[in-house]
């Protein structure tokens, strides 16, 4: 029977100006899934390593989202095959890096790979986000769609579904804190404003376009300057103890710009080259000890590929 | 002694879903000028064709931009030149295309030229926002960026001012309706709210992006998606008598999207190739008549050099 194994990838979802819209993908740091054919059909988790997550497939992730493409499938096709898919969870839920969103790509990438691809990846992205609104209550796209694209996506539309896949620098890199402290998605988007000023818009969707601006055109500098946000940082940055002294730890050491890593409570800089993508890692790194909260450092370059599959 | 005369083009602001930030260029619809140095130190507007406007430099937003520039001249090399200005208005004042914008944008890049370019581009933009706040009471950029750079043009910041130049497409037109009301552009500005939703926002800034990335990409479709403005156009179009059916004409018509030009009257709309954007010219010709106000089309490719030099 066929089978196959793949990295699927966390990922940074509303990058400062790109709340709800932005999402980047990252190397190294990612789960690792293996699905197989079964002969009776069906669509089974036999096993999660490395968290405690239900394997019932409509209690899960990635369960509901290969359930909603394999459901697609059945229309389209009028066979009902069978899988069974094994996680090694890499990403720890919660940490803000698209812990929910990895899975569910990853099983519908790897289950359209093994069809034979009927879907597109417009299409995948689409059933992920069934992934999604189990994770968080809402099928957002912004850590499914870098997740299934690799590099920078925008989230153009939801209804219809329109992503747009951007280019980035060869040489951009990607840092992550995330404190062990648990920040529910649905708790952090609750506590955003539902009103802002026009002033405070146009800020942030000027920051926005320079800093696409800049993914097209690898000025480091231009991308720099962009990555502010006047909105939604000011507010969700509250949750996170010590944010503010972290973010300036991160731009003293180099970095491009830092912000909260989807709804937190990662925090995330962008650096130019590894060295100081790992500089910025060894000074966060001791400068959070004296929080007392127990936190990891990822350091990785930006994925443009997505998901990549393993060799056996 | 030296001269100038010059082409200064007519611009589109607030694009759909770039409401202050996003600026267009226009070919063929602008403003001519002529400057000449004098022998006697001083800044002059010696005569005006085509308008109804005041000679005094310091009521005048041309005079303003270059008493602006010329004042910083003499601070930064000491000496105190002369020159003489004479405009030949072609857009109309209140047009929505950036009248006041054209002169200011002018009398600064002539002045820079025939001085032996002491100055940027950007510093440029900072002149002639002085000529603008005389104009409308705010020094905005984003009729005269686009005037001074050419093409589209992203306001990032205004402190400090950042101006980013964009691409486009090679076979871009615009096609605009000028309705002869009155539309002050503060009265435009006070009926915005001044709040908005943070879902309007992401919408917002959502389009603003796939605009940018259509613009790097030459992708009309994505182009078209991107065109649509939740926060501003459903407000200032009230303001705008048929303004729906205007628009409904110009899509019907073939444009790839269309929208309030600047703060209003003017309606444009963007188009592939100068064959339908003629068509679009035709059509909204036709059907704009039974409103019984004056108005006049332009029709016009995107300007991608700005200000040009005018064979003597």
């Amino acid at each position: 029977m066929k089978r196959i194994s793949l990295f699927s990838p966390g990922t940074i979802a509303n990058i400062s100006c790109g709340f709800d819209v932005l999402g980047v993908a990252l190397d190294e740091v990612g789960d690792i899934m293996h699905i197989e054919e079964t002969v009776e059909p069906g669509w089974r988790i036999s096993a999660i390593t490395g968290a405690d997550l239900p394997l019932a497939v409509e209690k899960n992730t990635a369960g509901v989202a290969g359930l909603s493409l394999l459901n697609a499938y059945k229309s389209k096709v009028g066979t009902h095959p069978g899988f069974h898919l094994v996680i090694e969870k890499k990403i720890k839920a919660g940490s803000g890096i698209g812990s929910s969103a990895a899975s569910a790509s990853g099983a519908v990438w790897g289950l359209n790979e093994l069809l034979g691809r009927p879907f597109t990846p417009l299409e995948l992205v689409g059933f992920a986000m069934e992934g999604e609104k189990l994770a968080s209550g809402v099928a957002h796209a912004d850590n499914v769609a870098p997740g299934l694209f690799g590099g920078f996506t925008l989230v153009r539309s939801y209804a219809p579904l329109d992503i747009v896949a951007l280019p980035c620098p060869n040489d951009l890199y990607a840092v992550v804190l995330h404190p062990q402290i648990e920040i529910k998605t649905q708790d952090a988007r609750s506590i955003l404003k539902t009103q802002l000023s026009l002033k405070q818009a146009t800020t942030q969707w000027g920051n926005l376009g320079g800093l696409i601006a800049g993914l097209y055109t690898d000025d480091y500098g231009l991308i720099s300057r962009s990555l502010v946000d006047v909105v939604v940082e000011p507010i969700r940055s509250l949750l996170i103890p010590g944010f503010d002294e972290l973010k300036k730890t991160m731009l003293d050491s180099g970095a491009l710009g830092a912000g909260i890593s989807g709804s937190g409570p990662s925090v995330f800089a962008l650096a130019k080259g590894s060295d100081q993508a790992h500089l910025i890692a060894q000074a966060i790194d001791v400068n959070y000890r004296k929080w007392g909260i127990d936190f990891e450092v990822h350091c990785a370059k930006i994925n443009t590929q997505g998901i990549k599959i393993l060799n056996e």
